[in-house]
């Protein structure tokens, strides 16, 4: 990690007793995000450190999402909304997943059982985003490992503005 | 959500073109931390917007995260750090695997599905918080579907003072 990295954290500790966050600030909600670097959901919603449960990964899967949703839901009480939201321009609409697997078996030529372990793997590719963001929303509300009753909503951030347009709202109901 | 958020999407939105993240400040970085609240890796490394492709997961388990590190890596040309980031007071400290599984069978008790898919589950329960840090960078470090020479590095955050403090330092050679 580069050092003005790990002086900006001596700083952030050397003020920490006004920034501790406590959960106090908690707005009982989970946003599912894309990894994308262009993504930051704090600026995007003016969101402050301790106010939301944030998971991100490759394309702001719910489906890769279920383990970290399941966990604050059933052990610590966390019950409110669940945003998914995606983005335009995201890297999961340029590759499918038998692309990522053709990818990986070449950086891995004489490995069958890379290529065993790559071919068992879904990599969520997106062909619409709008879609996606639905398919999500419905995959989160028929999900019975999830908290029924738990208010959903799927939105699309737009890379070009900055803005985000709500796309679906739902609850689980499975 | 709730509309001061909303609102302040719209403020983001109307100032976007001095802010617009570009892959220009991408310091070609992956960081993995977890979903909790409490963490916020911006503010804790003090990275702007575009600076970096951030993973978050219940936990901040590498395991977890190797889809979401595979895509860029092979498809994007992410070829940079990756920094496993985990912190003190973590919920997945205090609540273990079968415990899961035991509060999702309890809230769904004449589901026989779930129960089978919850028993088919890794939670990634950790027992110790730098334990769990080497174990997760020995993971990334030892695994053929990553980059090979890929730099990896694992941290502990402490939620009490906001410092970070550098565990292991390691490199895929798979």
């Amino acid at each position: 990690m580069n050092p003005d990295l790990l002086q900006a954290n001596e700083k952030y500790a050397a003020n920490f007793a006004s920034l501790k966050p406590d959960m106090g600030r908690f707005r009982n909600m989970m946003i599912i995000a894309c990894c994308d670097p262009r993504v930051d959901p704090y600026d995007l919603l003016g969101l402050k450190n301790g106010e939301a449960l944030i998971i991100r990964n490759a394309g702001g899967s719910a489906v890769d999402a279920v383990r970290s949703i399941m966990v604050p839901q059933h052990s610590f009480g966390v019950t409110g909304e669940i945003a998914v939201i995606h983005h335009t321009d995201c890297g999961m609409t340029k590759v499918t997943t038998d692309q990522m697997r053709e990818l990986v078996k070449k950086a891995n030529p004489a490995r069958d059982d890379v290529a065993a372990t790559v071919d068992s793997m879904d990599f969520y590719h997106i062909l619409n985003i709008e879609e996606a963001v639905k398919n999500d929303v419905k995959f989160l509300s028929e999900n019975p490992l999830l908290l029924k009753g738990t208010k959903l909503s799927g939105w699309v951030h737009d890379l070009e503005t900055g803005k985000i347009s709500k796309v679906v709202e739902s609850a689980v109901s499975a």
